[in-house]
Parts: structure tokens; sequence; C-alpha cells
């Protein structure tokens, strides 16, 4: 076999073997074929896709790349949750207390944030001395004990996805179905879940822009999680205006306390709920929305999905403190109000603006080296549906670096969207891909 | 600029721009971009294609990534001719002495064989001691002298072209019309010539199949020609069957000098005239055809073609004895003759057959390091329209290789079409670009 006769084949829009894919993935591992080879084959599957099949044996070949988390001496009903990515998106942190606390056991491995999406990882490390670096057997051990734990990303987990990735990332090849489906669901297998609930959002902020993409998108990890033998669904949601009222990171920690506290933002509800009955039907806990968000809501009443919060925090070495006294958190030296320069209600807030915002504030990455500043972020005082009048603050920016704040300011005035009539009521869920 | 915008602006189709093209040379020059950014450059180049503002700054700053030969202070009609390779294709020996008798400067710099095309400089190589590795000094001593020399092509010509190649030949992007036009004029180009005579094959023995890949490729190759400046055109010919009968080295040689001596095959005459027509015309000499044609007659009748050959072999060292006696060249220790298998007229010899018979007698190169057998090669006694008759023979084989007879016996047999009903005459060719 030799790979240039590959590139040709899937140049020429032919679908490739099983034999044809292990060889490929076979010649990243061991460097018997050229990065500019690969690439070229890459730029080939841009344009001429590749089936289920073949993103299908890509999938299982990527996760034999290396090692596969084995969490069956835990539980054969291992949840994970994963998200495509979004703004203000603190939803992994308010679903793995209320699966714990549910008596449901999830392994989360998760990734630092970069561009413009925020990663659950420098969000958990914005609590003092929380750590996210857990060995297997920490890690292992703590689900155990907890029923669930964060570790960051380990990079023995579908190696070949990760030399893949690098690749794309500095050819133009990131944008490929396939590719992308083929690189989520087989670091989902490779971290040992059986339950897998895909977070797949569209929109303003999120990677994808439509929700037609998402679907194709979501179709695909779907039948691929089922045809490796996962139990797999995938909920499709809007990105375009930001989830909740913090975005960053300590500004979220905040936030996730205070939904835990009971004091619930709607649109994280939305999400999280239908994420966490997905979860339920999938688990076999429970059939029906109505009794899953019954017992969701009793969760919160009880203070049980709380006190399963700050069980994590302590287990993984963090100041459980914060959850009483927010100035235990990073906190900016400057607080600036951006006031709204009309009255009327807000139709929409741009998720992709807001996310550039805080970024320059300090609150992410342009590239994996740069440092974070915890305590940088905004949180929106006025958000969908909700009136303002001229003058009113509409949102607070917390940065220490001043020369940031108007440009932000700028960003977040033209993210914001008033219009004179108060706007319908709107759901974030778009479907449901089992 | 960076290279991943460049990608990804012609992955989306759009046109690139001319600093753009030249950020991209001038990169693979300094090894700025690396070879997996330009191989997922050329496929997408392979499914958007580059349009004729594009192909001919890709041209021009191709060629200036090297020397670019001056040979003004020799003369301002320099013609240079260059085919695109076929089978039996020993037209560049017997157009180079037209062309000197004729009066006309050519400085050619050509190539040798690989796959199933042959190359002048390993046909001259069969002459005794021959020398192609002439210094661009000698080179253009010789071309003052005797109005026509030939070198093996050197590196440092469009240097640009020969990476971009490598890089296209091993990821699967060599069949892509601007980049074989921009290969083949920034070479021309480099080599100093004012006058370019494109002589463009297709065919079964051609690396373009259809007459209409071949009219594709000519027009976009004289486009970008008249851009830069140089007086082109090309001449599009058949090569589905082999031109002449002789098909090696030493026995095109043979041929060669025979064609010279006035034993003249009419299909070589036919693609020679036409060439050496179209070069009179871009140089002023003759314009009508009729004049051009009776002229070259004359070079042939009167010996002085002839005689421009044993002066070019004596120029370049060669042992010229091998004019008046072939058995100066190298000679097969095997020939082997193959027999008609039936009764009827030869309709068609498949040129690719041919090629592949005689690549394995000896006579071609698999990969770039090979030696070849200057004696191999095959010659066919019976070509188009000729009758047959059952036990006679068609061709014979040379080999030094036992081993090989019986394979090449069968491709040879396999590639003679007999049938019953005399075929009509053919013209080989298709159309003239200018």
């Amino acid at each position: 076999m030799k790979i240039i006769d590959i590139i040709e084949k899937k140049k020429k829009g032919k679908a490739l073997t099983q034999e044809e894919i292990k060889f490929f993935i076979d010649g990243i591992m061991n460097n018997t074929i050229e990065d500019y080879q690969v690439s070229a084959l890459l730029m080939a599957i841009y344009f001429k896709g590749m089936n289920i099949d073949e993103t299908t044996w890509l999938t299982k070949y990527m996760v034999e790349s290396g090692e596969i988390l084995d969490l069956s001496d835990i539980s054969h009903d291992i949840i994970d949750k994963h998200s495509t990515g979004g703004v203000g998106d603190k939803i992994t942190l308010i679903f793995l207390p209320l699966m714990a606390a549910a008596g449901l056991y999830t392994a989360k491995l998760s990734g630092r944030g970069l561009g413009h999406t925020g990663g659950t990882i420098d969000k958990l490390e914005s609590i003092p001395n929380f750590r996210t670096d857990l060995s297997i057997e920490e890690f292992k051990d703590k689900v155990k004990i907890h029923k669930t734990a964060i570790a960051a990303q380990t990079l023995s987990l579908a190696p070949a996805d990760g030399k893949l990735y690098a690749l794309r990332d500095v050819t133009s090849t990131v944008d490929i179905i396939p590719l992308i489906a083929s690189s989520v669901v087989s670091k989902k297998i490779a971290s040992g879940a059986n339950h897998i609930i895909l977070d797949v959002k569209y929109g303003s902020g999120a990677f994808l822009k439509t929700a037609k993409e998402a679907q194709k998108l979501s179709e695909v990890m779907v039948e691929v999680g089922k045809r490796l033998n996962r139990n797999i669904c995938a909920v499709i949601s809007s990105m375009d205006q930001p989830l909740g009222r913090a975005i960053g990171n300590s500004v979220e920690i905040e936030e996730v306390i205070e939904f835990l506290k009971g004091n619930i933002e709607p649109d994280l509800k939305e999400v999280t709920y239908t994420l966490a009955h997905s979860a339920f039907e999938k688990a076999g806990k429970f059939k029906s929305k109505k009794e899953s968000y019954k017992f969701l809501d009793d969760l919160i009443k009880s203070g049980k999905a709380l006190e399963k919060f700050r069980e994590i925090i302590k287990s993984q070495y963090g100041d459980d403190r914060v959850i009483d006294d927010y100035t235990k958190l990073p906190q900016s030296s400057i607080k600036y109000e951006v006031k709204s320069e009309k009255d009327g209600f807000v139709e929409n807030i741009d998720a992709l603006k807001v996310a550039k915002a805080c970024k320059n504030l300090g609150a992410g990455r342009e590239k994996k080296s740069d440092e974070i500043d915890y305590s940088a972020g905004i949180y929106l005082t006025q958000k969908y549906k909700e009136p303002v009048k001229k003058g009113e603050t509409i949102a607070v920016i917390y940065t220490n670096k001043k020369e940031t704040i108007k440009e932000a300011e700028n960003l977040i005035l033209s993210a914001y969207k008033i219009s004179k009539k108060e706007p319908d009521d709107i759901s974030l869920i778009y479907k449901i891909i089992h």
C-alpha cells in the first residue's frame, strides 16, 4: 500500500477502505507518512468528504493509536458530556455535581480555552489551589470515591488525533465535518465513557455558524459513536448569545455557585437540564422529562448539588471557602460599568463580540502559551428580552488592564441590539439527535 | 501575509493576488513555508484551479527564483523547442540540426527519461563519449560557434519549480494544468529563448490522454508565454502510436541519422516539419508552409542537415563514426523477432504498451537512480496502415536480458491491432495554438 495512491483515490472522490485508513493512521503514528502527504490528503478530504464507514474507521484507529482509559472496574454506566465550545459555557461545572448528586458517575477530561471559547479547566483553576493535573490513578480514585472528577486532557489519549489536529490547524483543514466528528468521538471513547452526551452549539459564538451544520456534525458523531458501541446522543442548541450572564473565569465560577444555590438563569437551566435528562435516559434512570426535571430541581433545592460541588473542590485540593465567600476568588482591580445608549428591550447580544471583548480584557488566550487573568471577564446585567433605559448599566467589565476597557466597551455596545418592542420568548434547543 | 490565509483563500475558490503568489514562491525558496502547507495549497489548486493572471505570476516568480540564462550576446532570435513527452519521440534530434543548418540558433537544455517516456539526453549519451554535462560557458560557446548545443538541464534554472515538482510528485498533485503550464514555461523562459515552440502531445503514450486536455494546457502555456513577452506557440499532436519505428536509445539515434540521410518516416516528418515551420514563422524566416517544407527538404537532400548533426556530435566530444557505421553504437546481444498472429493491416499500435515493453527490456528508468541499457529497444517493422501476414515479423526486440523477452513480446502483440480492412490515412497534427 502506498500513501500516494490513497491521496489519488480520495482526490478522485472514491471512498477509502478500512485497510487504507488503518495504513494512514499507522503511518502518522510511526512517521512513515510525511506531513506533506498527510496535509495533501486532508485537503482532498475537505473537497471530497468521507462517508460514515470511513469516518467510523478513522475514529476507531485514532482511539487505538493510544491509551484507552479503562473505567470498567468503577462502573459500566460512566457518563461523559462534551461541548463543542461556546461563550459563557459553564454547563459542565453545573452538570457534573448534578450527576454525582444523582448517583451517576462522570469522568471528565477537559481542555483549556483557546481563541474566543473558554475552557473548563481554566475556569476551575481560578479557584485557589484547585488541581487539574491529576495522574490517571488519582483521577480514577477520585471518580470512585466522589462519583466525579475533572482532569486536564492528557496527550496520551487518541494521539493520532492530536498529531492530525496540529497539522489541520496550520493547513486550513480544520473545518471538515468527518474530521471534527472523529476527533471529538475518538477522545470521548478513549476517555472510557459508555454514555456520551454531546452538547453541539451553533451560532455567532460557536465554531459552527448554522443549525444545519450542527445537525450534520451531530448526525455523523452519533452514528460513529453507535457503530463503535457507545450509547450516544447530541443536543443541538443555539449559541448566538452568551450562556448565562457571566463570561470569564472566576466570574463564571460565581455564576455556577449561584445556580447551585438556586439563583438560576433560565438559559443555563434549559441547556443543562436537557443534557442532564439525556444522561438520565441513557443511564436508564428516568424516562420522562418531567421526572428528570423534578429530580434536578430537588437536587438544587436540597443543597445536594451544591454540596457535591464543594466535595469536588475539596477532593481536587481547591479552596472551598469560595462557595460562601466570592472574594476568595481572584478579583479584578477595575470594575467598569457599560451604560445603555438607548431605551428599549434587549433583542440580541452577539456572543462572538462579547467573547472577543472578554479575551481582550485578559480572560482568554490568543495562542496556547498565553497566560490568562482569572479575574478578568464580563457580567451581563441585562439579557435577552429584559428592558433597558438609556444611561442604565447593561454590563460590567472586570479587568486589570485599563487600556483594554474602551475597546471592550465598544464591542459590548455593538454586541447589544436594543429594540423598541419586547421580543418573543425563545428556546435554545434546536434538536436532539439520538 | 500568512500562508494559512492564502490556503484558506484558494480553498474557498478565490483568485490569489500577485503579492500572494510572490509570497508563496519566496516562502518556498527561503524555507519559511512548510512543505505540508505547500502541499495543502497544491491540493486546493487541484480542486479550485488558477486563472491566467495567477498562472502568469506563478511562472514569473518561478523564473525569478533562480538564474536566467542570458543569450542576448549570441542573438535575439534564439529558438527553443519543448516536447511534453512521447514514445519514440526523437524529434528534437532532427529539429536541432535542421534549425542550425537553416542558420537559426537553438540552445537546448533537456531532461533524462523517466517512466515510459524517453529522454533526449539519454538518447544522445548512447553515442560513445558524447558529453551533455556542459558548463554554462561551454554551452554558450558551442551555441555561438555551431548555432546549437544540447546540455542536461541544470538545477539552477527555475529552482522553485524543481522544489514544487518534487513535492507534487509525492502528493498526487502533478496533474494540475496551471502548475504544468508554469513548470514548462518557466524553464523555457529561464533558458533564455525568445521563440518557444511547444510540442504538446496527447493520447495513449502521452501524459495527457485527450486532445481537449492538450488544447487546454496549450492555451494556458501560450497565453502565459505571451504575457511574459515570449514569442510562443504550441503544436498539438496525437501520441496514440509511437513516433517513427524505433523506440529506445541507440536505435532512435540510428533512425535520426537515417532521417537526415533522406530515409524519412512520414509521421516523423509531419511533426518535425510542422514544428520547424512554426519556428521559421516565429523567427520571420518563411511565412508559407510550402516555402518552409521545400527548404527543409533541400537541407536534407543536400546533406547539410546530416553534416550539422555530425558537427554537433563532434562539438560535444562524441564519436561521429556512428553516422556511417551503426555498429559503433551500443548493440544488444539479443535480437528477437516478433511475428504477427494474423493477416491484415495495422490499424493501431498502442504507444503506452510499446513503451512499457521497451522499459522492461532495459531502455528506461522506473526511478531516477536506475541505470539504463542504451542498446535495448524495439524496432517496429510494420507500422500503421501497412499490411502484415501471419507469421511475418512485425517488430524486433533488442535486449541483453533474455528473461524480459516473453513479456515484451506479449505486450507488443497486444499493442498491435490488426484489421481486415486497410485503414484511412491520418494526420497527427490536431491544432496549432498561437
